[in-house]
Parts: structure tokens; C-alpha cells; sequence
């Protein structure tokens, strides 16, 4: 993985950094989820390998935290690795959206996995309630929640088995936790080097790397012009990683949204997944030419190992299309990031840099997981916020408690 | 379709808002999509019922303005009317995209539509070239592109249909002309419906209807408050709607990121599309605790026509969760969003509307397809930019070109 820092980072002090270091590996003593490179999985393994053939798809039952960074590792490996088995996602309390994934999935062969840290979630257990009411045998049905949490004991009643999250993971910082592991090890993705993955950066991070200086430029630049530039778009050029976009929204959004630690400033840095060369012909334009709030970060694959090339086939009419001939699909997707980036370049005054991952493999997602999670809390500490809670959306949760309540007293 | 708005419009004076009209009555003298809900297309309809029950899938080649909206139409509709045939999208260079796509589909039970308006879009043709040559029949090709375009004289040389963008219609402007409705109607799609239903809200907004004041009133808000609120969200309640927010985007961003003009200033207020409930477990927090620089409209379905009911089952330890016993999904997603909206209300500082759309059918799409055409409009007569064209994507294209060159006679 290399990172390629485009905008000038301004020589910070190196009293700036280092004290930016020190406080984060002072969070490192408390916040659960840096050391999950170097956990044991041997727990997750092995009830893995109690699956047999007749297990032909994995239903996951969760939402946000819970299934949006399984769902970004899964679908980034799907075209280049076959997965063992289905994974399937219910996520919605969308009715439309629950019928058709119930008539995509055969009940009888799937295996249920119910993750909820609190083990309220509404979303998550009125559709359990639903599965549970048409399939309700215990082993069926393995659940991911925080310990003593209402949905343990009822597992424990039932008698299915409970996996537990680690202290202090938030859910938008646990994909490295059997949150993500289980299903992923369910599928046949190979969690070992997904971590071991994580822990390149990790090392990198933590021990004087490469990624060091870039991490901590990068933040405190992103920190110190967070309301001039207070957009970050991340413009990945592969379908592979839509769904990763999609974790990193949640991840950045969620952690640096809020009101500053003891002031009652509304601060946050809005992120925007984007994926090429598909925005090039849809969101490209507002970045060229419009409000320069926005800094952007390319991601890149060097290497989409595959062949794909374009016939040398000339078209009447369309010669002017033939210096497309013989170029390989990967060679022409790195141009296109390549000149877009260039023609940002040439603008001057639009934040950019690149990140290059090696291939389409767990060990590259790994790195990527980890990189921004890092970076994540980097611009956290500088902007003063908490970035592992969330207290904004509980008021509509509680609005809509009172909603149900109402509802289920006027039957 | 309904628009509440929830901000406070404080009371235009009539002359500014007359002056927006007219300007507006104007425009529609020389652009095109305005008109499109009045189009004949008994040439569409007479093409496709050519086509027998040998044909399984449509398969579109476009990419931007070529695809987002049938996409967008094709998705709303399909979880509660089953396609008449399979719509399929090639809009990558991605290689393992490409292979996925290509490994679900029957290449010898599909037809084919090529979509570019410039007739010369390199991740069209290249993937164009790259079926083409493993088939080549001009009867399983249509091409929609600009009249004499280097494509249409492709197209003619060859033999194969070709139908024409009308004119002074852009790409993102176009899902109501040839370009969304041949696929469409290809796919079972009652493009009729599609196109009364913009024409109901054309007429409302026209003939002093009941939408007239609301878009008016919305659009100078969020012209006035540009830099204010800078960020605009649509956040939908149905996963039916994933695929319209991706075209809100391009037709919002693209339209409105600009240098206005008769000035060097860079304007544009950024659309970020959202799926509840699943982004209040993601992006909620930012809204509610970030910077106060985001505009949100909500999109809700008045009847999901839809009986799905979470079931009357009490679940020892989650009794807490009873009250979801005997409701409706499709109650529980309007509680949702009404309880997010009204978490909201309570910031009192957060521009806020909402839009309901009686259902998904034909009519509701096209009614909100057209009313969001407007709406963009709007916007960008008041803050000065010219909506329909993209300036600050051709110099990508050109560094593009020259590395192609320049690859091609490394050769």
C-alpha cells in the first residue's frame, strides 16, 4: 500500500506531530479496536470449520456497524475469489426490500447470523422475529452481541451460541472483530491475512513506517482546514469497492460529526464515496468547477490481475477510437484515474492524494480497513471530538419508542 | 406527490418569485426535456413489440446520463413488477466488472442498446468492441446517439437500428426521452404511466398547480443559502429508491457545480444521496451533530401496498421489543422516518422537507424524476450557472486521448 500526498502538507512542526502521536498511542491503552490485528481467532475458526456443504448461504441480520464492513470485504473479493458460501444481508425494514431478498435465499440451507451490540436494535430484531417465527431451530441462528445484552439471554435461553464483542470496539470500528470475522470466515474468506493485513499498517503506524509521516500530514492538514474543505470524497476506481465506500461513509461520518468535547460547536467533515470512472460522468464537474470544499482521495489498484484487453477491431466511422485497440481493461481504468487526476492537478487549489493498494486481496483490505480507521482517529483528537460515540441519534430513537408505544396500546 | 416544507420560506415577495418563472418560461423555449412528457413515442412502442420472447435480457452499454436514470426506474419498480425482460448495464472499465456482468448473462437471449450521445465515449466503445467481436449480428443492436455522430454512421453502415437524442436534451436530462424509455419499455415498463406522471407535475407546476409555490419557494432558499448550506441531502425511505439517488446526484451535482457565469466563481451546492433506515446507523449522527451545512429532503411512499407483519411472537429477555408485535413493516418504516424527521424539527436549525409519493409504481417515479428536473432548474437559473452544460470534464478526456496516443504507438 502507498499513500502519494499531492497538496502541500506545510513542513508541519514536529512538536504538532509528535504530540498528535503521543495522545493517539494513549488511546491505544483504552480503544479496543487497535489491537484486533493481534487477537486470537482460533475461537472463529474452529466453530467455523463445524459448517458442512449443507450450508449453502449465510443470512446476516444487522445493520450499520453490523454489516457494512463484512459486506464491503465480501463484495471486494466476490469477482476474483468464489465464495464458499452466499452472504446475504437484511438491513432494511423496507417490506419490499425484505420479500426480495426472502426470495432469493433457500431458509432450509442458510445459517442466521444475529448481530446487534446493544441487542435492541429495532431494525435487526423485528426482522429476526419474522425468520425466527417460520425457522426456529436454535442451531440456525448464531448471535454477535455485547455481553449480558438482552439479545445474549435470550440466546442463552434458547440455547444458541452467543459470540461476544470485544471491549470497547464501537460497531463502526469492528469489522476486524467477529463481527466481521465470523461471517467473512463463513464465507471462505481468509481472515488470517485480512489481519495480518491490518497489522502492516498497524506496525507501520506505531513503529516509525512509511505510513507514519503520511498518516499524520494528512490528518492535521484534513484537521486544520476542516471548515474551508469540509467535504472528503473518496474516489475509488474499481466496482470492488463500493461497498467499502459505503463502510468508510459510516466510519467518517459517524466518528467526526458531533459537537466538540466541551464546547457547543458543531463540527464534521462530510464523506462521499465516489467510484470511477462511473462519477467521472456524474459527480467529476461539481469537483472540477465548483465550490472548493471538497478534498478528494483517489484509490487505486496497481494490479487487477486479469487479462481483459480490448480487440483490435476497427470500427468504420469510429477511427478515432482506435488507439483503444489492444489495451488491456486494467491498463485503460489506471489511465482514466490517471488523467483525472492530472486534470485536478492542473486546477491548483483541490486537496489531493493517492492510494495505491497492491491487489484485489484480503491482505490489501485489510491494510485499507486499518488506514482509514487509523486515520479516522487522528483527525478526531485534533478537531476535539469523541469520535467513538454516537449520542446524536438517539432522540429519534426514543421518539420512535414512543411511536410503537402508542401504536401497540391503541390494538 | 406531496411537499411539505419544513424550513421557513419567509414569505418571497411575489415579484421575485414571478421573475424565476418567467425566466424559467423562457428556458423552455430552447431546452428540451421540459417538453418530453408530451413526446409521441409510438416509434418506441412499435420497435419494441418487434422483439419476441427469445430475447431474456436487455443489455445497456452507457455510462452517466446513458444509464443512471433507467437504472434508477428499472430498480424502483422491479420489487413489485416483475420485469418483462432482465435489464443488465455495462458503465465500467473495471475488468473483474465486466467478467461479473458478463458471467450472468446469455449473450445469444440479449439485445443490445448502445447509449452515447457524442456516439464516441471511450468505456462505450471499448466495451462495444469488445462484445462485437464475439458477436456481431446488427439485429441484436440498437443504437441511441446523436443524429450523424460518429456512431449513428457506424450504425447505418452496418444495418442496425439507431434511434436519435431529441434534440437540446443532455445526458442527465434524457431518462424521459429515447434513452430511458426504449430500455425501459424493452423491460415491461408502462412508459405511458411514466411519462403522465411528468406531465402531472409539468402541469402543476405551469398552470399555477399546487406544486408551483413549493418548488418556487424551495429553490430560492437554496439559492440564497448556497454557501450556507452547501450540501444537499435526499433522504429516501425505501432501498426502491437506491438507484434514483445515484441520478439525483449526477443530475444535481453535474447541473449545478459550476463557474457562474460571466464570473471566475466557482458555485454548487454538493447532493448526497441517503437510504433510511439503514443511513441513520451511518450518516444520521453527522446531520444531527455536525456542521449546520446540509439541506435535507425526505423522500417517504405513502402505501407500500404491502402486508408483510412482524409477527405476534413475545421473545423471553426482549420483551422491550413487544411493542413491534402485529405492526406492519411498512408502518414501521413510515415511524422511522417520521420519528428521524421529527428528531430533527427539534435542532431547529436544519433546513428540512419532505416529499411523499403515493407509491411505486410508473406515475410516482416520473412525477419525482420531473419534479427533481425542475427543481435543478430552478436552482440554476438563481445562482447564475449554465445547467446543461459540463466544461470541467473535458480536460480529463483530453490528457486521456493523449495517453491513448501515446500507448498506442508504444505498440
Amino acid at each position: 500500500m502507498k499513500n502519494r500526498i499531492h497538496f502541500n502538507v506545510c513542513e508541519r512542526e514536529e512538536a504538532e506531530k509528535a504530540r498528535l502521536f503521543s495522545r493517539i498511542e494513549e488511546e491505544r491503552l483504552h480503544i479496543g479496536y487497535y489491537n484486533l490485528p493481534e487477537q486470537n481467532i482460533d475461537n472463529i475458526l474452529e466453530y467455523t470449520a463445524h459448517f458442512n456443504g449443507e450450508t449453502e448461504n449465510i443470512v446476516v441480520l444487522g445493520i450499520g456497524g453490523s454489516s457494512l464492513g463484512s459486506k464491503a470485504i465480501y463484495e471486494f473479493l466476490k469477482p476474483v475469489k468464489t465464495p464458499k458460501r452466499k452472504l446475504y444481508f437484511f438491513e432494511s425494514t423496507d417490506p419490499l426490500n425484505i420479500m426480495e431478498i426472502l426470495s432469493k435465499i433457500d431458509l432450509e440451507k442458510s445459517h442466521f447470523l444475529i448481530i446487534s451490540k446493544s441487542g435492541t436494535t429495532v431494525e435487526t430484531i423485528s426482522i429476526f422475529k419474522y425468520l425466527y417465527n417460520i425457522q426456529n431451530s436454535p442451531s440456525n441462528y448464531t448471535f454477535i452481541t455485547d455481553e449480558a445484552s438482552p439479545l445474549d439471554k435470550f440466546a442463552q435461553e434458547i440455547g444458541s451460541k452467543t459470540f461476544y464483542l470485544p471491549a470497547n470496539v464501537g460497531g463502526r470500528f469492528s469489522v476486524l472483530s467477529v463481527v466481521g470475522l465470523l461471517p467473512l470466515a463463513l464465507c471462505g474468506v481468509d481472515i488470517k491475512e485480512l489481519l495480518s493485513g491490518a497489522d502492516k499498517v498497524k506496525e507501520s503506524f506505531f513503529n516509525d513506517g512509511y505510513l507514519k509521516e503520511s498518516l499524520l500530514n494528512k490528518a492535521i492538514f484534513y484537521a486544520k482546514y476542516h471548515t474551508t474543505y469540509n467535504i472528503n470524497c473518496l474516489f475509488a476506481y474499481s466496482e470492488t469497492l463500493r461497498y467499502f465506500s459505503e463502510w468508510y461513509v459510516q466510519l467518517w461520518g459517524e466518528s467526526l460529526g458531533k459537537k466538540q468535547c466541551n464546547s457547543a460547536f458543531h463540527v464534521g467533515v462530510t464523506p462521499i464515496g465516489l467510484i470511477g470512472p462511473k462519477d467521472q460522468h456524474s459527480f467529476l464537474q461539481l469537483i472540477v468547477e465548483g465550490t472548493r470544499d471538497k478534498s478528494i482521495t483517489f484509490i487505486k489498484i496497481e494490479d487487477f490481475q486479469n487479462e481483459l484487453t480490448v480487440p483490435d477491431v476497427k470500427l468504420p466511422h469510429l477511427e478515432s477510437l482506435d488507439i483503444l485497440n489492444g489495451i488491456t481493461f486494467h491498463d485503460l481504468i489506471t489511465m482514466q484515474s490517471d488523467s483525472v487526476i492530472e486534470a485536478l492537478q492542473l486546477q491548483g487549489d483541490i486537496p489531493l492524494d493517492e492510494i495505491i493498494i497492491e491487489r484485489v486481496s484480503e491482505e490489501c483490505i485489510g491494510q485499507l480497513i486499518y488506514y482509514y480507521e487509523l486515520l479516522t482517529s487522528l483527525v478526531g483528537q485534533l478537531i476535539n471530538v469523541n469520535t467513538y460515540n454516537q449520542p446524536g441519534v438517539e432522540s429519534g430513537k426514543i421518539i420512535l419508542k414512543e411511536k410503537l408505544k402508542k401504536n401497540s396500546l391503541n390494538k
